[in-house]
């Protein structure tokens, strides 16, 4: 498939065991139900490739507090931010939290998604950071979309514990149960002045890698604590957020062929006014991604299509930039790119097929835009 | 209905010919399909008062040339702008340019919204005017959605055209057709450098009321030209943009009742900076509306709850401005307000229940929101 994400010049996909077994003219290979697929564009299935999209309750009040001029102290006084979310998903047994987060996940379907990353991180103590994830994966079984479990316990830090209290239970214990009941691909943490540092990544990073986990890290969203250059040092597949991004960051990023995960839903919501450094990771070869970021407080925007809007108003990437961002760069940030994000031999037969005059169709038009047929893993879905 | 768009203490709606006839616990009504309301929100058809929804072809390679950097000037040497709209549309036939535009209207309907106005204003001629005119009557009649048809001669100067010259036209032959033949509810113009002057709103509002056509108008989008405290000394039931109006308009739109209809898709896509002045109407009481002015160039936002969210974000109005602002504000832009916009007894049974937690929920999440149930006219939609 070349780079524009154009039908590339066969005319049958044949599918086996879930996976494109040719591409070609072989009228007899076991192919895909017949489409007509003239003057449509066929696109690899979308990739969401960094959400929190399972969690429980809303933030709608406190949101429309903030409208009204309420301030950030005000909110957290009465209950409000992160925590209350946290008190909600620690309320919630895994049936709700599957029953709550699976529109949120069929939206992203019904627009094309056919794989998603969701992350752990609202638990924030080992038994609920796994029941987070045991939950990510009854969801997967729920839904035809392929989700993507991340165990993100270093994402905030609990309210009655001491950062370096909780980094212990972590490492000693929450980290080894999820390596050893299988509940996550990956391993990720929030590094920012607000949350953890460098030391507690390195810490992290080096007894996840050793369970088998890959890695990413949420860095340079309110600062630059020298984070991302660290991560992509230890082998981190993305680092994501990266308002506060600087050279020596993006160098390393390039050099190890770590990922860039733009977020513009948070970007947006939170009327952030900071750029991430697009120049700089377009001048060095940085591979760039384009994810939703949904979660309840800083990105409750539950459409891929939205993000990838925003990603060409907002931080001016290219119709191509954006399009490679929800496909083979979503899925080389979550490690995934052998399986998925392109049309090619080999992977999973994840598809879509749009009425639309082409692919920048999507960057162009703000909602209306649905597949005509999206299939995952070779099915109709 | 109060305020806040709650339900307002009635457990049924009976409805008659269309109409809502009564609203309490009278069994024996003639009313809706029983539908249990518990736990959900009751909140009238949703109304998007101010679009150019109907048109032919898409301005996706401009916009992607805009993206990779081609200046304005270098695009309309090409022949792009507005003007590769006019002449997509006056080579589509009727039939077209309803087949073309009904799925923009669908894509409404499917997110609750009942009522859609849309203009005429890609003609630039008699012959495609009334052709536009005519196929909004059309499109009505493929559609659920109530739509309202506005002529909008005075969109756009013709290319090959002086402006005075244009405005004889307009005034002497398209609006007595327009007229003749009812095809339009209501004539708006665009007031701006760019295009039409105080002068020529004048000459056309004295017509246009004259054939008993209601009046509105697009003003102080890029400029203050002082047309919007006129329009609102001449009647006009909506100013709409203003990003430039001034503290005299204001006093005039709230002397005269004109509604401010605010339009945060064209916001956004144009990447503005320049806020309409909130404050102010909402210190004299202006009535707001909030709409997508979807068109092809400067707002292809296909979404009216997309454009409630961003007025929330990017205009800080309150959840429950935004409300109103596409229902009963709505409907007072269009000249409708006897009929729609509200729960009450004597309007249209236009109606939207949603499985939300409450109708702020709307301005909250961006994406992932349908209503249950749709009822148009009384009937399900
Ligand atoms: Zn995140
Ligand atoms: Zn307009």
């Amino acid at each position: 498939m070349d780079g524009t994400l154009r039908q590339g010049g066969f005319d049958s996909i044949a599918v086996q065991d879930g996976r494109i077994a040719a591409l070609g003219v072989d009228k007899d290979a076991v192919a895909l139900e017949t489409v007509d697929a003239d003057g449509r564009v066929l696109m690899p299935g979308l990739i969401d490739c960094h959400t929190h999209v399972l969690y429980a309750g809303h933030r709608m009040d406190e949101h429309a507090r903030k409208l009204e001029g309420a301030s950030y102290e005000e909110i957290a006084r009465s209950g409000g931010g992160i925590l209350s979310t946290v008190r909600a998903v620690r309320e919630a047994d895994e049936e709700r939290l599957v029953r709550e987060s699976l529109p949120r996940v069929s939206a992203l379907l019904a627009e094309g998604v056919t794989t998603v990353e969701a992350k752990s991180g609202y638990g924030l103590d080992t038994e609920n950071e796994l029941k987070m994830l045991r939950a990510i994966r009854h969801l997967d079984r729920e839904t035809p979309v392929h989700l993507s479990p991340t165990f993100l316990g270093a994402h905030s830090i609990p309210a009655d514990r001491s950062r370096e209290d909780y980094m212990d239970e972590l490492v000693e214990k929450t980290l080894p149960a999820v390596i050893e009941q299988q509940l996550a691909e990956t391993c990720d943490i929030y590094v920012e002045r607000i949350a953890f540092t460098v030391a507690d990544m390195e810490r992290l990073f080096a007894a996840a890698r050793d369970g088998g986990l890959r890695l990413r890290a949420h860095t340079d969203q309110l600062s630059n604590m020298q984070a991302t250059r660290r991560a992509a040092e230890l082998g981190a597949l993305s680092c994501d957020h990266l308002e506060y991004t600087e050279e020596a960051d993006i160098r390393a990023m390039a050099e190890h062929g770590t990922a860039a995960v733009l977020l513009p839903g948070a970007f947006y919501f939170l009327r952030e006014t900071k750029l991430p450094p697009i120049a700089g990771f377009r001048k060095a070869g940085v591979p760039m991604a384009v994810s939703t970021d949904i979660n309840p407080g800083s990105s409750p925007v539950v459409s891929l299509q939205a993000a990838m809007h925003m990603a060409a108003i907002f931080f001016g990437l290219t119709a191509e930039e954006i399009l490679l961002g929800v496909t083979s760069n979503a899925a080389a940030a979550m490690g995934e790119a052998e399986d998925r994000g392109s049309i090619e031999v080999g992977k999973v037969a994840d598809l879509t097929l749009w009425d639309i005059p082409g692919p920048e169709f999507l960057i162009y038009q703000l909602g209306g835009i649905r597949p005509d047929r999206t299939y995952i893993g070779g099915h109709p879905a």
